[in-house]
């Protein structure tokens, strides 16, 4: 069992990063509210105590450091409506694809948007609920396979529709995989704050305006069924990120369509859980390709 | 630039797991000869040093710890004759697809088949020259592309093709990605050895018998250009694996088709590098599903 009930990672005001269990105000679940929490000392996939020393936060970074994520598995089409929206057929299995560890990034973090990215259609958006694995997991019963969960984020499976669907002979990596296209957080809240991961109201505003709002009843494969699944002749690992589909309303199933572009604010928010806020920024590498 | 020439790990006589580079008598160059070792002492991504003392090889690993590797690509449809026996189109870009770390598997070790495996058409193999990302890279031109590789291994892409290509919503990594499914080594020969990867004989034989023979100079994105198009807007890691696809002759194209069953043999060879075998094992796991 984790000690801790909401892991964060912070830059603290002190100038250090630090693991920590955030301290929020008495009736608010949103941890990007948080202004401060308690130290924890250890590995956080090993030994670890939630220390009395309070941080004061500076500013939140990627729950997990890089380097204790392994690896980044997604569902698609993991939502009925969704599904239809992207005019395909209602999976039989999850659809899984991966994303780089690269790919992970905080929840105030930019979106860069790399060169070959920024022509084309288009750059859209995602708010998905994000499982992150806390111990091994293989060949697990579904009804036992919420103990192997450390706890829930929310993420943002950021896509550029031409190079997932059209420039990859349709293997969708590629065109999520860039740096930074897949921020979660803000935190990850405990499993025992939130026993059922499938009642969860979800959703996604965009400069402002709702443009996704569901909840994660509508999953296809509720998370339980989806790790029992992923778990079959595969060893899920401590550190292992599942971002779990998301409902409709996305850029390219609306009319007309709406492609994020340079300057863009999204935010992805789950209920429980909290927000993240991540800008899009088109960044211009001097180096010629 | 590493210290070593031929990178294995491997558990040695004295009962202890080693990294090492690898002794080979005069005039050859399969890794899987090696009997003997010079330990490597420190990180291999960081400070390292190829020490005098020598260790008797009892079994050869996995080239990389799994600590030690991050992402897995690899490549679909990059020779132009499996690209046409797979009835698939020549493709515009590198088709980019995802294993996750837990697919990593040594040069010796049995191929585990898990339950859900076992059934339909059709387990298959891949020989592909994999490259081995040394430190970070992106944004790197085709022309300093290779500067940033480790060194070079060969592996075997094993394949479901009903869950890869019709149970998945056409997403491959599903029937790719089982535990143990990228058996790679014998080892990691250094780029000083082979300064031009796309001139390598490369061969799968099963249970003796040739059914891959090609060379990676018919590659239709080469070892370079390759990594200079993974790492457009992507950082490459060091400990990062590309596998860079399979020539033709796999199971699926050939007529009649030719599935991979419990026990069979099947070894994977590249010039230069030497020669994985492993074994299928159809594994029965007594947790019922």
């Amino acid at each position: 069992m984790p000690a801790f009930s909401r892991l964060i990672r912070f830059l603290a005001k002190d100038g250090l990063v630090y693991y920590g269990d955030a301290i929020l105000p008495q009736g608010i679940t949103d941890i990007s509210k948080a202004t401060s929490a308690r130290v924890i000392k250890g590995e956080i996939f090993g030994s670890h105590t939630v220390t009395d020393t309070t941080a004061e936060i500076k500013h939140l970074l990627s729950p997990l450091a890089r380097t204790d994520i392994r690896t980044i598995r997604c569902l698609g089409l993991n939502y009925a409506q969704h599904a239809r929206e992207s005019n395909m057929p209602l999976p039989t299995y999850p659809v899984l694809f991966f994303k780089p560890v690269t790919a992970a990034a905080g929840p105030w973090d930019d979106i860069p948007v790399p060169l070959m990215a920024q022509d084309g259609e288009g750059l859209d958006y995602e708010c998905e609920l994000v499982a992150v694995i806390g111990k091994e997991a293989r060949d697990v019963p579904e009804s036992r396979a919420l103990e192997y969960v450390l706890g829930y984020a929310v993420g943002n499976d950021v896509s550029h529709r031409d190079w997932q669907l059209k420039r990859g002979a349709g293997q969708w990596g590629l065109g999520k995989g860039f740096d930074g296209w897949a921020p979660f957080g803000p935190g990850i809240v405990s499993t025992d704050l939130i026993p059922d991961p499938n009642s969860l109201h979800i959703t996604t505003t965009l400069n402002g305006q709702l443009v996704q709002s569901s909840s994660t009843r509508d999953m296809i494969f509720g998370v339980a069924k989806t790790i029992a699944f992923l778990s079959r002749g595969t060893t899920l690992l401590p550190g292992d990120l599942i971002f779990t589909g998301t409902p409709e309303g996305v850029g390219m199933g609306r009319k007309p369509q709406l492609w994020l572009k340079d300057g863009d604010k999204v935010q992805v928010s789950l209920e429980g859980v909290g927000t993240c806020e991540n800008k899009v920024v088109f960044s211009n590498p001097t180096a010629k390709l």
